[in-house]
């Protein structure tokens, strides 16, 4: 990247960009390069590949666990503004995990290659802090999801995912597969076919083959509390 | 806490012991108080407390998340030698969660208030990089322990975690009750006391009244892999 277009970026990405001297805000400059990823592409899968640092200029990814046999559970989702650390886990010694991210829209990126970070790291505490706070930040997004899935019933947690994208959309119609809704809520397809006939047979929606129309707002949040 | 007592202990525990001044040192030892958890005592409970950074001397703690109804999911086990920064949540702003902690066995604890340990965390880089790295440590625990109980079948986890234990005490039983069996492998009373019923139908174990034994080694470390 220019070094200009970049300073004018990671100022506001990242809160370490001033501690660091001039000689490795040009490394980091030079070690970063903008990437488009395609919706549904893969952008880094497990630790297969180290990727980077991700920072997220526009679109959206998804980062979730995946099983031996493929059970897939959401952890969180990033939009413009948001910068991805787990991405780079092998860049952060304390992260000892491994978790997948795909592109869930068209995303433009600014990826800063792992082991450039990773010397940075080293050479700069404030990116070094920088790294682990952000992990942290994923940590609460992560626990958030958890006690969702552990401890809220399926039905409530598909009233309050249909209700927040009919709330975001506008519309009262939820264009997804079963199969997307239920990595959203971390479930599994039969369980969300089984909830949305029930959901159905109760008057609150009605199923098509594009998706999911809400019919009756008021029963639907009824379900939220 | 005495100096000479409290710079042996800390060089142990705190990487960032040799960066703080000795003004900061001996503000953290005169912060620092040694308190005893019998066991089953409660050291903090989600957001109400905020006691403080924990330094484990002797003894067993454990931290877990709490559903509104009661229901209890291990995070992981601390030991001798572990420092616990969760129930200091109040004093690094990028956790937003709220965890449990209690005294498995009588422990051992040095306790730095949170306050303190806050302020020293603004001032010196070192500190609140360490209070990160060690969040995202535990970060890394809990992804494990959520992987478990995601991804793994009862029986499996069941049967890894007797092993473990008879493993650990060279004894062929396990003392324990299936609603702390439940506990520590993220499940619930009923499933564990099910699934105990089946590997005793099946004599890998004999039920009784202080907890269960194992008949049969060779059959359940076939459920291992």
């Amino acid at each position: 990247m220019s070094s200009d277009n970049c300073a004018a970026l990671f100022t506001q990405y990242l809160s370490f960009w001033e501690q660091l001297t001039p000689d490795q805000q040009d490394f980091l400059c030079r070690s970063t390069r903008e990437v488009h990823y395609a919706k549904g592409a893969s952008v880094h899968r497990g630790d297969r590949q180290c990727v980077g640092v991700l920072l997220i200029k526009s679109g959206q990814l998804r980062t979730y666990m995946l099983s031996e046999e493929g059970r897939d559970v959401t952890l969180y989702r990033l939009f413009a503004g948001d910068v991805c650390i787990l991405s780079a886990s092998c860049v952060l010694d304390a992260i000892t995990f491994a978790v997948c991210t795909d592109a869930e829209e068209d995303a433009e990126v600014l990826v800063i290659n792992a082991s450039a970070f990773h010397q940075l790291a080293d050479e700069n505490i404030y990116v070094k802090c920088f790294g682990y706070q952000l992990a942290t930040t994923r940590f609460s997004d992560v626990m958030w999801a958890m006690q969702q899935i552990l401890f809220m019933g399926v039905d409530k947690r598909l009233a309050i995912f249909l209700w927040d994208e009919i709330s975001k959309s506008g519309s009262s119609e939820v264009k997804m597969t079963h199969e997307q809704i239920a990595r959203y809520i971390g479930s599994a397809r039969e369980v969300v076919t089984r909830m949305l006939k029930y959901f159905a047979s109760d008057g609150i929606v009605e199923l098509s083959r594009g998706g999911v129309r809400i019919l009756d707002r008021k029963k639907l949040q009824n379900l939220l509390s």
